[in-house]
């Protein structure tokens, strides 16, 4: 029950955060297709902070599936999670408004960098209340990807100043790899079990 | 749970974006009743993308109550139809503000159309892991009103550039033609029941 | 389930919108305490919205409480009282903007209303698929606050013109209505338990 | 079940506010990252007000999770709580954009501690219809942390005139003061138990 609302906060909190961001997105003057063009920087803004949203509710929900308990400080590891995917919208909207100029683009990587760190923050607080072979310690295991996204992040920051366009390009790396083999493990998963 | 969850969070975007649309309903300057006369194609504009979020919430929610499960091809067919729903409100605003001109008009209906094809997109993604004869198939059936509604604002998005009315008359039949039979197909449900 | 989730959607809807109407309250220039003293009509008009929201929710709450079944009418006539509580925030700011001026207190009084018979259409969707015996019909009973209510919103609008503190008075004396009794009816039933 | 809806509400009430705070920092018009620094004093003020809001969200989840059951006044109360907490971004806002001025500090002081009464009287409202061993009344105790807290913010308002930064380092010194020693006293319940 405590696990449930402590999800049910967080679905709230992800499904607001990621829904006010469209509220950037403002209408143009013009009435023409052209009058959209001048948006295309936030929309592609708005679109990547979308993804990445929701990679968290989705490992959120996947990481919370195999808890079997939470104390005091899984819920302060949890907040300090959602403090810093709060800052999304705001970081996205600088980075959309201004074509990704580099220090917009740094900041951006370091909202994205924090909220890995508090990511993996949660789950060593989860880690230490359950047993070393529980489902959960077992679904983390190694956790490669939550570390080499943290990586990848930090070097993104200083590569914005050398061009914009290869933070950005370490951005959607990261995205399209928590994207894309979920389902391929999901597979051999579901292979396994037939 | 898995299928909670998604409901829940899907449930949530809905509702974010149902209720901050009317952030757009900016009072008027004037405390006079004809003030309000300049509002009304964006109140308009707001009925029409409430109803269709109201039906897309309605439907999700029939959709759901038949599944058994979910994957992760599911939960990511789920995220991309929240967000086409998602840029609803911007392409209300912009209809809203420019007494409903073509273009505005036609990328508003393509926002439909998107929608329509994520949401056929999701029904394939949860047909692919359910037996054919569940009652998820069976309550999808050959889907004629799914299909239909993508090809009607197919339609409509050339025709807008005709006239802004015949593409806006398509958008209220299509909302009218989910809206009236499931009472009917309900009622007959019932009958064969008793 | 469908209960359960007509509940979900009703509350996060209504919480929604009984928190973005805080967003109209904007903060002053100035840092002194008189600066506030502009902002009273808003909060004031704030203040009285909020209670009604929550009365509805509250009455919202109650009566779901009872339901044992719902159908696709119900959900619509769900939908439908949402969408004119969705409206209060916009009145509540145009009240709120022009100390209350006769027009905004009418169409305040507008809104009030037609939630008002929305919310009398949810209950008649509802009995039609209860039993006269049941939970519901008995909670419901003859409904004397419901019709009453909605007999002094209409009584409001025109002497909104005659003046502004009479409409006023009487959304007040509605507000009380609903808050005070419930919970003299609380403790009789507690009473007769006991 | 109506613990549940109580629960979910409010969940869905606190999550958006903490989160339509966020709206207040407004992208910088500049691309430098000296251009973030005027706000700064808007960033820490939403800070103090999300770990509030936090806190006050974790002390419902705990003081719930206790309930055994609810009345109409128990509802009320709740409402209260929450229309004194959707007051905080206003006061946020006002706070940092004036790099907290001394009437907008004692007025944030204000919120907090109606809010801070808000809670003791929900707390006083359900003591009232749980017995004196129930594990609500256990686990409230004497309740010195609420009493204390309300104390300071009385204390705080006044002394925000003599210097703003006293009663700032009296709020955040509140904060500490729920935050920390509750793991404490967790890892002493979990000693026990071992």
């Amino acid at each position: 029950m405590t696990r449930g609302r402590l999800e049910a906060f967080s679905d709230g909190v992800i499904a607001i955060i990621i829904t006010i961001m469209v509220l950037e997105l403002r209408p143009p003057h013009g009435v023409a297709l052209r009058d959209l063009l001048p948006l295309l920087p936030k929309l592609l803004s708005y679109l990547l902070s979308f993804v990445f949203l929701a990679i968290y509710w989705n490992n959120h929900h996947h990481l919370m599936h195999a808890v079997q308990r939470v104390n005091g400080r899984v819920l302060w590891a949890n907040v300090h999670l959602l403090f810093w995917l709060s800052l999304t919208p705001f970081v996205t909207a600088w980075m959309g408004e201004h074509q990704a100029a580099p220090v917009p683009v740094a900041v951006y990587g370091a909202v994205l960098l924090l909220s890995g760190v508090a990511y993996f923050i949660l789950t060593r607080a989860l880690l230490a209340i359950h047993a070393e072979d529980s489902p959960l310690a077992t679904a983390l295991g190694r956790d490669w990807k939550g570390k080499l996204s943290v990586v990848a992040y930090a070097a993104a920051i200083p590569l914005a100043f050398v061009h914009r366009w290869i933070a950005i390009a370490i951005y959607v790396a990261v995205a399209v790899l928590w994207w894309v083999p979920d389902t391929r493990i999901e597979r051999t998963l579901e292979r396994e079990r037939a």
